[in-house]
């Protein structure tokens, strides 16, 4: 074992917000790179060099003083993804060998984090069997928010019709294919005829709507018998004509409103009418929060059904920290099919 | 025991729908009466002189095309109301003597109906040893609506924040009430000053809102701790303000929107983001399809609590069938506090 993986001259490169974004896209010069030497390690530190970031609705929403996303962003802060995953390049935790690898829960973009296991919580070592790129997916919290939003606030029935918005996004992807397991009937909305198909034909979904096309005509046909469960994550138009599809003691789980991260201020919901009429639940939550007790199952099942060739862990993928900004572009205009990551150089 | 109790020349008088009304308020040319003679009675039937009927947001709500309510009248229909009760004047069923009470669940505008206890779900003989008026109200499917708000979809723990909208109307002085006793602070949400007067010195309620004069800063006022949980009865700005107040992990039961029981159309509804943010909980519900399991609670420790003056039963009564417009005006118009009934000539 080599004392380190340190390489000559290896620096640690800081993305920073240089302005706060008004529209919706970003621009080349929204962030700026610093770089400085890597940090001395503390007894029980370990340095990650890191080589997947993950790029998340927050991302975006963090920048965004409209949004009242939960993590608000000043100009000279670093941008924060869900996860991110790296190797330990060096390393004073006897629990952390140089060489492994190692996930964190949330880590700001840098190229190297410097972090203390027994403080930070869910920073921990693995041995990856699979793809590095989907542990900060599929594997983290992206895939559990998923697994969360299907098995967590509401009972999932074998034959319900199961819808799921932002459906080529990281979360749809990954809900649609937990209640394909779950036995429903599953119903992906996503913006484009590729998409659509990518959802049908590589993730088994049973129909796609897309809802640029043909929104309400392509629900009613996607739907015959209605919706049971509605993994809701846009807002918007999309919404309220799921809403108006409900079926009577429905469940609409809610944990994202894409539609509004981006600077647009914010729109109305649907009329609540519907709920009482149909005795609806609907439950906003936070997968970790909410959910921990899942997080075992979550654990056991999913890594298991991506090796078995069950679930596929589609990904998207953006190269260097510098092209931090069209990595966030791609989500805001749904360019990514499923995870999109930043793949440090 | 007299073998009837029916007058010389008794008729029976039917309200019907003349036309179906455009604009939220009613004129008195709205319904119509027939009268016609006293029908026979088969076997197993009883013939009840109907004292108090009651008047509901759906009495308005099914006269009108765009509510989307559950029942639709036509004109010739009858106006139904969600409860009556009355005196057997005539019998021909062992347990339903002349001279006793009888009241229903479901009943349209007549001055007579003729039961058939054995068919009808709800139909019961009662010995009221409280005011007549309580039984279609605070002790009928009114007063159960409101019990099952507070106690059926989610927990309402002592010390917390209950918001009722619409609180001056028969639902909502009953549900505050009944989380008083469960041990909330109760904040009622009503139109002008002496509503939330008798709230407060009437009902016992912590705190009144008067939604007319200052919704926001007196909801502020009122919620020094924010809502926990929110009954919510209609809709529109009222339910905004609410929603802006919720704390994380607020629950939120929804069994009306009165705002749109009028002949308005649908007006969009809060925006879903703060759901996600503060994992909060909604349940739209129908009282009596989705927690009958909380009807021998609710017959034991109600009448009781009426009986012992710890709750009380207000009540605005119209006289005359004739008059059941101007009933169902009071309802639109706010100007009914507790239960609106019409009291038979």
């Amino acid at each position: 074992m080599p004392e380190n993986l340190i390489d000559d001259g290896e620096r640690l490169r800081r993305l920073r917000i240089a302005y706060l974004p008004t529209g919706p896209r970003l621009q080349s010069d929204v962030f700026d790179i610093v770089e400085e030497d890597l940090p001395a390690l503390a007894d029980r530190q370990v340095l990650v060099r890191v080589s997947h970031f993950s790029v998340d609705a927050g991302s975006r929403a963090s920048l965004d003083t409209q949004s009242g996303y939960v993590f608000k962003l000043q100009p000279g802060d670093s941008p924060v993804g869900s996860a991110s995953i790296g190797q330990i390049i060096a390393s004073r935790h006897p629990d952390f060998s140089v060489g492994a690898h190692a996930t964190t829960v949330v880590a700001p973009w840098h190229s190297h984090l410097l972090l203390s296991p027994d403080d930070e919580q869910g920073v921990r070592c693995i041995r990856p069997d699979l793809p590095l790129s989907a542990y900060p997916g599929i594997l983290g919290t992206t895939g559990f928010t998923s697994y969360a939003g299907v098995f967590g606030p509401f009972h999932l029935d074998p034959g319900e019709t199961f819808v799921v918005s932002a459906a080529a996004g990281a979360v749809g992807t990954a809900a649609g294919q937990f209640a394909r397991m779950a036995g429903a009937r599953v119903v992906g909305i996503a913006g484009g005829r590729e998409k659509c198909d990518y959802l049908v034909n590589e993730l088994g979904f049973d129909a796609a709507v897309d809802y640029k096309a043909d929104l309400r005509s392509g629900l009613d046909a996607a739907c015959p018998d209605g919706i049971d469960y509605y993994f809701e994550n846009v807002g918007g138009d999309v919404q309220k004509a799921v809403f108006d599809r409900l079926n009577v003691l429905a469940r609409v789980a809610i944990c994202g409103q894409m539609a509004q991260y981006s600077g647009q201020g914010e729109p109305g919901g649907p009329n609540l009418m519907p709920l009482v009429l149909k005795r609806i639940s609907l439950r906003g939550f936070l997968s970790l929060p909410d959910y921990p007790g899942l997080i075992p199952r979550f654990e056991a099942e999913v890594p298991q059904w991506l090796r078995d060739g069950k679930i596929k862990d589609p990904v998207t993928i953006t190269d260097g920290l510098e092209n931090a900004w069209e990595a966030i572009n791609n989500l805001v205009d749904g360019r990514n099919i499923g995870k999109q990551l930043i793949r440090s150089a």
